[in-house]
């Protein structure tokens, strides 16, 4: 008897879970259709991007793109939209940076970038012998041999990772730190190998961090074709370089994180965040860092509405301010979430690029990670197959910190992002519309799951 | 002490497979570590492309595309490479297409490609008035109202397949069999919106095929825009348009397979086959379609090779002539091997773009099925993730249904390959390298997992 009442519990159950998985997979198959269909993500992107171009923290185009996004977030229906404010850094570029390398007697023109938070030249041309470090071990081991030179930087991207986050974590120092650590042994500026493995030749920029304690010294990026020639050459000889840039950091400016709610019916006070950040470097057009985000996270907004699903929680879109070189919008959206005691349930971030989806990183419980795996058949359908332990995205992070906010990221399939990341051709035309798609319908149906069963 | 003897042997068994799965893991990544630090794919794919270009059936640059493929199967390090004759059709395109829309007063140029195997206009301009058909039961319901008019089938490529050769699948009746459907009415000519889901306006190509008690008449395709721009004309008024077209049909001409073989060590005369299609349409330069395949393949031998691995089996690489408009290649291959008694244990393709690697599809038994699917998670590390029911190649058809060959197709992500597919987009840029490089990772990872351990 005991027996039999157990297997009909488990025949019911195992009806009920059936049946609910037909209904969720009606619904998401329903947000597919719109999203597939009448979806508004591509549209918006190619606004954000060809209208308004790239838009770093401080620039004239951040407050451009925070007004489209605020108009856009109202057209996708949001309850309410606001601008949360924050100070954000203000560095500029100043007029295109002027490289020249001279080895033998030729004088030849180079492409770069300074990296971001650089200092200029101070409107001279600063000119030096180079000096070739492939490693900061080499560099060390160089010590004051490249006092009054320019350090040039040729660490390579791996190619043996196949997750290109991986080669990226691994390069990314030379970027970051580089500056410093030749400016303490007397180095006069650095240029590095982008950190890329593109076949183009085009220079990625990106954030650097100066320490107090060293002078701070101009840094700028190359594109591979060019590394692999200044390598080529200093390997054979010598080479100067002269520089020439305007790069410098203004005093801090207001900046805003846009925002637009989609009220809770049960909790309204319990909300789930998805965001994307809406600035980025200036540099081509911030289509895939992290146009895509935004745009796919306001897409999830009129997907909801748009099949008339009222979330038992208030689904909060937001686009960030200043991911690229402060992280300000993160932290304030955080912080002002920590002093007015909010209660976050969730937190979902799309900072890898538009391509096709894969999976979800996860920082929570593990018991939460089970349940969210528990749904993948549902997601099956439409590429994602994997739900990952760790993950989230850097804006959201500070809520994850601060608050323990379970959080995740969306994963797309990593092997174009570095070609584009932080360079001239991150622009619109390298984003297809179908995969934008997909992973604003993955996230869609993500949120829809969480909000409907509780983590 | 039957439990402790069965746990014993279940010990023994996970142990000695999992020791199994830890040798077979390591001998993939070695074939990764040289696929993806010192691969040749891309540029193989770079040579075919660029110094070749496209190269249709009966071409000239079909022949130099043979010649080039024998070097590089060579280089691979193929034990023998031959070509392997076949009669393919040749069909010329001629002059560039001109296609003036007339409405109103206005004459506009149209941008139009002729479909393959499509007649011409007789050295002289059609002109008639244009009527627009959304399907074949409009088509049927019209009736002798096409006759004297160029119809113009406006079906659009359906959205909502996640799966886009699902969508191409739905929608090329249209291009396959739409003049033949018209001219049965008394059509003169046909103009299609191409089968394609492309945000740009490139007309797509691809083969027709004429029904031989219908008047032959000539067809194209037009880009997406064009089509959605002359929709709305005709939604609301009378169009004519003027076609002049050379295309033809010409005699039947020598092509070849070309066949590049990894002589087996304990079973020489089982063979393993691999390939890819070496024709293209006269557009854009074949890169996804199928240079992608060929170089692919290539890799195949060359990464086993370049590990040490002496396959049990024969592994042949064959680049298959004429795809595109006759599978003339393909049908020679198993006609081949049918009077040869040859014995073809497996034979895997890539004709699906040369994108991110998802999965493959399998076409035999479901217990080989199965034991394919038990290699999944030496797989999963590379992208792949699911080996579904139902796949292989168009030109490995014959060889499975004539011999029974098992056979897989190597399933990329679908996303973008119908932006490119037939068109003048097609092209070297369009194709990633590290997306190019994991397909053919999977596909070495593949046939050494059934040469190893059998089907």
């Amino acid at each position: 008897m005991y027996q039999k009442t157990l297997l009909a519990v488990f025949l019911f159950l195992s009806v009920t879970s059936q049946a609910q998985m037909n209904d969720d997979s009606l619904f998401i198959r329903r947000l597919a259709d719109t999203i597939l269909t009448s979806g508004t993500a591509y549209e918006n992107l190619r606004q954000l991007t060809k209208d308004i171009g790239h838009r770093l923290a401080g620039s004239p185009q951040m407050y451009a793109s925070e007004k489209w996004g605020a108009a856009a977030l109202e057209k996708a229906g949001s309850n309410k939209v606001w601008m949360q404010d924050c100070m954000v850094p203000h560095w500029v570029r100043g007029k295109k940076e002027q490289v020249f390398l001279i080895a033998g007697n030729k004088r030849q023109p180079m492409e770069a970038l300074s990296l971001g938070n650089s200092v200029g030249t101070n409107n001279k041309a600063l000119e030096a012998p180079l000096i070739l470090v492939n490693s900061f071990e080499e560099l060390d081991s160089l010590k004051e041999m490249v006092k009054g030179k320019i350090v040039f930087y040729n660490y390579k991207f791996n190619p043996r990772f196949i997750r290109t986050f991986h080669s990226y974590g691994d390069a990314v120092k030379y970027r970051v730190d580089g500056a410093s650590r030749a400016a303490r042994y007397g180095a006069l500026a650095v240029i590095i190998r982008s950190v890329s493995h593109a076949a183009d030749n085009h220079p990625h920029t990106g954030t650097l961090r100066y320490q107090d304690s060293f002078p701070k010294i101009p840094a700028l990026a190359i594109g591979l074709k060019d590394a692999d020639r200044l390598a080529s050459i200093l390997d054979r000889g010598n080479a100067r370089l002269t520089i020439r840039s305007e790069a410098k950091m203004l005093p801090d400016t207001i900046g805003h994180n846009v925002i637009g709610e989609l009220r809770g019916s049960e909790f309204p006070d319990e909300f789930i965040t998805v965001g994307g950040h809406l600035d980025s470097w200036d540099t081509g057009e911030g289509a895939h860092d992290d146009g895509a985000g935004c745009v796919q996270s306001i897409e999830v907004l009129r997907a909801l509405k748009a099949v008339g699903y009222t979330p038992r929680r208030t689904i909060r879109v937001v686009l960030f301010a200043n991911e690229e070189n402060g992280l300000r919008g993160g932290t304030a959206y955080a912080g002002e979430a920590k002093n007015n005691k909010e209660k976050h349930y969730f937190a979902l971030e799309s900072d890898a690029g538009g391509f096709t989806p894969r999976g979800f990183g996860f920082a929570g419980a593990p018991a939460q990670l089970e349940k969210l795996r528990s749904w993948i058949p549902l997601l099956l359908p439409y590429g994602v197959y994997k739900i990952e332990n760790g993950g989230g995205g850097a804006d959201i992070g500070p809520l994850h910190r601060e608050l323990n906010t379970p959080m995740a990221g969306l994963e797309p399939d990593t092997q174009r992002y570095f070609d584009y990341h932080h360079a001239p051709s991150d622009v619109f035309e390298a984003v297809n519309k179908r995969e934008l798609e997909l992973g604003a319908l993955n996230m869609a149906a993500l949120i829809y799951l969480i909000d409907k069963y509780g983590l």
